[in-house]
C-alpha cells in the first residue's frame, strides 16, 4: 500500500542535479581551503548528550535532537516519568554545530596535531527549529579554524583562505566587515550598561538591522542597560556610520574606542590591501564565546551575509582543562550554493546510448566501456516510441549528446553521434 | 576543568591524515559510478521511526538509533512508563541502511526521475551493534542501484560498473560469486523444506563460512527443515564444488536446478567475459527481501568480502504501492578505504613556510598566495629552536618541501626550498 513517503520535517532529499551543485561546491571549497594549508577531519554526528548541553552552544542546545538510550526499561520510563525529565533518557545528540566537536576533537587529539592547527569541518548539523523559506532541520555548515595562533595571523589566514574560496566559486567582491568584542565592551562602559547586563546588551545590538537604532535603544532601556534612551540612540546613529577615520589623527579617537583593538583591526586592514575591509563597530554576531575580533563577510548583491567568524579564545579550554587561543570562520554553505552557478567545462562530456532490447547486452557493454575509457560519461536509455521526449528529457538532465544503436549496426566506431542542445 | 573526550562509544574522530583518505576514496568511487551512468542523490540521516520500522530492515531494525520526539510533556513520559513502550517516545530514527531510505525517495520523486533510475548513494548509517574490531557504529555506505529495469542488465550495468570502481581503487583481480535465490529455492524444495522454513533455513546455509557443511547440516535437522542430515551434508559438499559445468550439456543438470535462473547466470557470464565470475549455488547474502540473482565480490588475496548485492524487486512497491523491478551493489566502503594506498601524485605538491614571529604578515601572506596560485599546498609554521623535529614533524604529515622566510630576506623570488624526504 502507497504510504506517506515525504522526508522527514524540515529535512531534505536531493535530486541528481541538486546533489552535483552541491558535490561541486564543496569539492572547490575543499580544494582551495587545503592549498591555505587547512586540513580536514571528521566527527561522528552524535556527540554525548553531556557535552551537547554544557552551555558552549547557546541558544541552539534547545533545539538539538536527543538519541534514547538503548535498552530502556520500565523502569527508567518510571522514573522519567517522576522526574519530568526526558533528557534522562538521551545519553547521545546530534550536534547542532561542528564547534562544540571540534572542541572535543582537538581535547582528544591534541599530541597528534601540530602546534598550530588549521582545521576544515564540512558537515551536516542538526536543529529542531521551526521549519521556515531557506531554514532546515539538517544543512551543512562549513567551518574553518585556527588553533593555537594568539595573533593575527589567524584572522588573516582565515581571512584570506574564505575569500579565494569565495572568489573560486564565482562570489569575487565581498566585502568584510570586522569588529573586535573589546570594542562592543567599551561602547556598553561608555553607556554605563552593568556587566551582568552586558550579554543581553550585546544580543539587543545584534538586532540592529532588524529593529533599527531606536528599537535597539528602546529595547536596551527597557533591559534597564541604560538609564535614558536618547542618548545612545544618536550614539548608535553615529556608530552605524563609523569607518576607519575614527582614529585616524585627524579627529581626536573617540573615548569608548579600545586603542589596542582598534590597532589590531587596522593592521589586518592593513595586511590584506586588496580586500574591502570595513569596520562597523555595531557589529556583534552571536554567540557569547567570542572574545576578540569577530567579522562577517557579505556580497554587495545580496541582502545577507554569507559567512562569519571570530575569535573564541576560551572555549577550547572548557574540554581541555588548558587555555588554548582559537579563532574561526564559517561560511554559509546552503546560501553559496543556491548562488552557484556551474559551468559547462566543469564536467565531462555526458552522452546518452539509446538502444532497442534486442541489441546484445555484451555489445551495449562493449560500446559503453570504450565511451567511459575515453572520458565520457554514459547513459544506457531504452528507446520509446517517442524518441523527442526521450531526448528532451536527458537535455534536462545534462546530457550532451547521444547515439542510436541498433541491433543490426556494426560495431561502436561507426556509432554516429548528435548533440544535444539545451 | 579537563573531561572525558572521546568520542561516543563504537564512533570515530578522523584525523587528517585518514580524512584526505577517505576523501580520495570517495572521489574515485563517485567518479567512475558517474562515469558508468549512475546519478547521486541524498537524503536525510533521519528517517520517521515507524518507516523504518516497517520490517524491511531485517535484524538491523533493532539496531537503530531512536530520536525523541521534541517537547515530551510528563503525561507522554508516564503514558510508555505504562505501556513500558520507549519507541513510542520516538517520532524519527538514524537510518541503519541506505535500502530503506531509497525505497521512500523513489517514492517520493518518482515522477521527475528518468524511467531507468541508476542511483549513487554514498553516506554513513549508524548501527547500535556492540562495537568490535573493524566494526562501528556510524560507517559509510557505497551502494548503487538500478531501479526500473526487469533485465539482466541492470545487473550487468551494476557489475561493470563496481569493477571498474575497484579496478580505479587499485584492487584489479577481484572474483564475483554469483547465484539465484530461485536456485536456492530449488535446493530447498529437493531437500523437502516447507514453505515456512525457507527463510529460516536461507539464514542457515548463510553461514556456511563459519560453521562449515557439518554444521549446516545439524543445525537444518534441528530447526526440523530436514528430516536427515546426512544426504543434506552430501548434498552441501556437491554443491560448494559447483561451478558452470553444472548444466554444460555433458552432464545433465540436477533436478534442483532452476533452468530459467541458471541461464540468466550464464548469459551474466557472458556477458561480461572479462571478468572472473564464478557460480555459487550456497550463496545466500543475508537479506530477506533479495528476489533473484544474488552476487558477492572479493579479492583473491583478501579473506573477506567487499561488497554484495541483489535483485530485489519487490521492495520498492512497499511504499509505492505498485511493483518497480531493482537491484543493488554495495561496497564495503570501511574496508576498500583501509586497502587503499593513495599515489603521490594523486595531491599537489605541499610546502612548508618557515617564519620567525618578525617577518611582517603581509609579506607572509603574499608568499603564500604566490605559492598558492601556482598549484602548491602551503602551510606556515612558526621557526622553532629545534628545527629538525619541525622538519620531521611537517614531513610526517606529507609535505614535500620547505622554505625559511626571514624578516631581513628579499621578496618571495628569493626563497629557496629544500625538499623533504621521508
Amino acid at each position: 500500500m502507497a504510504q506517506n513517503v515525504t522526508p522527514p520535517r524540515g529535512m531534505r532529499d536531493f535530486l541528481p542535479a541538486e546533489k552535483a551543485r552541491r558535490e561541486h561546491a564543496l569539492g572547490v571549497i575543499r580544494g582551495v581551503y587545503a592549498a591555505h594549508g587547512f586540513d580536514e577531519i571528521e566527527t561522528p554526528v552524535m556527540e554525548d548528550s553531556s557535552r551537547l548541553h554544557a552551555g558552549l552552544g547557546g541558544d541552539n542546545e534547545k533545539l538539538a535532537f536527543a538519541v534514547m538510550k538503548r535498552g530502556l526499561t520500565p523502569d527508567d520510563l518510571a522514573s522519567a516519568a517522576a522526574s519530568g525529565d526526558a533528557l534522562a533518557l538521551a545519553d547521545l545528540g546530534l550536534r547542532y554545530d561542528l564547534t562544540v566537536p571540534l572542541a572535543r576533537f582537538y581535547a582528544t587529539h591534541r599530541a597528534a596535531l601540530p602546534p598550530v592547527f588549521r582545521s576544515i569541518q564540512i558537515a551536516p548539523v542538526w536543529r529542531a527549529e521551526r521549519p521556515q523559506k531557506g531554514r532546515y532541520r539538517q544543512f551543512v555548515q562549513c567551518d574553518i579554524d585556527v588553533i593555537g595562533d594568539a595573533t593575527p595571523l589567524a584572522e588573516l589566514e582565515l581571512l584570506t583562505a574564505t575569500v579565494a574560496t569565495l572568489d573560486a566559486l564565482g562570489l569575487a567582491g565581498c566585502t568584510i566587515r570586522i569588529n573586535d568584542r573589546r570594542i562592543l565592551q567599551g561602547i556598553l562602559a561608555s553607556w554605563g550598561v552593568p556587566d551582568d547586563l552586558r550579554e543581553r546588551a550585546l544580543i539587543t545590538i545584534d538586532k540592529l538591522d532588524k529593529i533599527g537604532v531606536g528599537g535597539v535603544a528602546n529595547e536596551l532601556a527597557e533591559l534597564g542597560a541604560v538609564t535614558a534612551d536618547a542618548d545612545v540612540a544618536t550614539a548608535l546613529e553615529g556608530l552605524t556610520s563609523a569607518d576607519w577615520h575614527l582614529a585616524d589623527g585627524v579627529v581626536p579617537p573617540p573615548a569608548w574606542l579600545d586603542g589596542a583593538a582598534y590597532a589590531d583591526l587596522l593592521a589586518l586592514r592593513d595586511a590584506m590591501p586588496e580586500a574591502a575591509i570595513e569596520f562597523d563597530p555595531t557589529l556583534v554576531r552571536g554567540m557569547g564565546y567570542y572574545t576578540g575580533t569577530i567579522f562577517e563577510i557579505a556580497h554587495p548583491e545580496l541582502g545577507y551575509s554569507l559567512g562569519g567568524g571570530g575569535r573564541y579564545d576560551h572555549m577550547i579550554g572548557r574540554f581541555l582543562g588548558q587555555e588554548v587561543p582559537a579563532c574561526g570562520f564559517s561560511i554559509g554553505f546552503e546560501r553559496i550554493v543556491d548562488l552557484l552557478e556551474v559551468r559547462d567545462d566543469a564536467r565531462p562530456r555526458a552522452v546518452v546510448l539509446v538502444h532497442d532490447g534486442n541489441v546484445p547486452a555484451e555489445r551495449l557493454l562493449a560500446i559503453k566501456a570504450e565511451l567511459v575509457a575515453s572520458g565520457s560519461r554514459v547513459r544506457l536509455e531504452r528507446r520509446v516510441k517517442n524518441l523527442r521526449a526521450l531526448l528532451d528529457r536527458v537535455t534536462a538532465d545534462g546530457f550532451d549528446a547521444f547515439a542510436t544503436v541498433n541491433a543490426e549496426a556494426n560495431g561502436a566506431a561507426s556509432l554516429e553521434f548528435r548533440e544535444l542542445t539545451a
